[in-house]
């Protein structure tokens, strides 16, 4: 609607429609895509390496969203601090892209790029070669199960009559709208300490 | 194929039901529910109220796989790790659930009563009532970030050339295929050391 039916096709716009197609519905498929840039489904297939490939271009959508400063942070547990707040907030924003994107290898050169400034942060800090995966792993898995949680409502157990579960009622009374915020700090502090501590060891 | 049209319908076969095309498609709807089963739509809405309801039929499906002992280990520490690590296996099985069922609120009894024993289990350990939500919506997210990330591709990160993301490219063959397991062992030992500290404090 108010689109062009003859725009100017390029990758840019593929990956946001599809992006947009995601939050909307929570997948895509090209003939969408197509649909929506009134192109034939074969012009977006020129531009791009089929459905793995849209993914990639709608990757890159997401992570243009951070910050580029925050890996220039140093000491390197600042660095992994402020990236994975911005990472978190990035993602927050397109909840229904987080499953697709974690379960899909990762190919898209700006991102790759990203975890590559990641993964040299780590090493110049001391930690060991085999370490390096599981601490990014750890702190994606962190960063997009919280951006997940924050699509989640409020109030995410429902206790029909406080008798029912009392205790479960008294601790959500307890947090109130923080949960969710105060679960991921408390998480990320535990994790970077835990790394820290894997450093000195 | 193979079922009889008429099969006696309650809740548990529609909670199966949902589960199986969220397990193969990503979603599911009530009419494609009715239409596998080979009754009307109607007669599911008669078993549960709405697709809400059907997402709760769902989660007890999974959650039924957990391991009910977990949660009757002790000491506190002990007893969330095993239920974490019952907890990511029983997920790690339907990873295209994870998301709707994180993001919809918690109402079914048999979780509601998982949840209260969580709870209850911190507040005798001497938890504040306002760390309770913060500390279960952590392992939360660590569990089914990690759920979700066992059903990733063994390397995560295509990396097209070494040249270029060459310290990626060694952490990565540096861990090989443990990258998801190490992962989740840490950041839940993190977690853990954590939460204990927090008590001490």
């Amino acid at each position: 609607m108010g689109r062009p039916r003859k725009a100017l096709l390029d990758r840019g716009r593929i990956g946001r429609t599809a992006l947009e197609l995601v939050d909307e519905t929570g997948d895509f498929t090209v003939p969408e895509i197509a649909r929506r840039l009134g192109v034939q489904t074969a012009s977006v297939y020129h531009h791009v390496e089929g459905r793995a490939g849209v993914i990639e271009l709608l990757r890159e959508r997401v992570v243009d969203d951070l910050d580029p400063a925050a890996l220039g942070v140093r000491p390197w547990d600042a660095a992994l601090e402020a990236w994975a707040h911005s990472y978190r907030s990035a993602f927050a924003a397109h909840p229904r892209a987080v499953s697709m994107l974690m379960t899909s290898p990762v190919r898209a050169p700006r991102v790759i790029e990203q975890y590559e400034r990641v993964a040299g942060l780590l090493l110049e800090a001391g930690f060991a070669p085999e370490t390096v995966m599981p601490v990014i792993t750890g702190l994606d898995n962190i960063v997009l199960g919280s951006a997940l949680d924050m699509s989640a409502p409020e109030v995410m157990w429902v206790v029909g009559e406080e008798s029912q579960a009392p205790r479960l009622a008294l601790a959500q009374a307890a947090t109130g709208p923080a949960r969710a915020d105060r679960a991921f700090e408390l998480t990320l502090a535990g994790f970077l300490a835990h790394c820290r501590g894997l450093l000195g060891a």
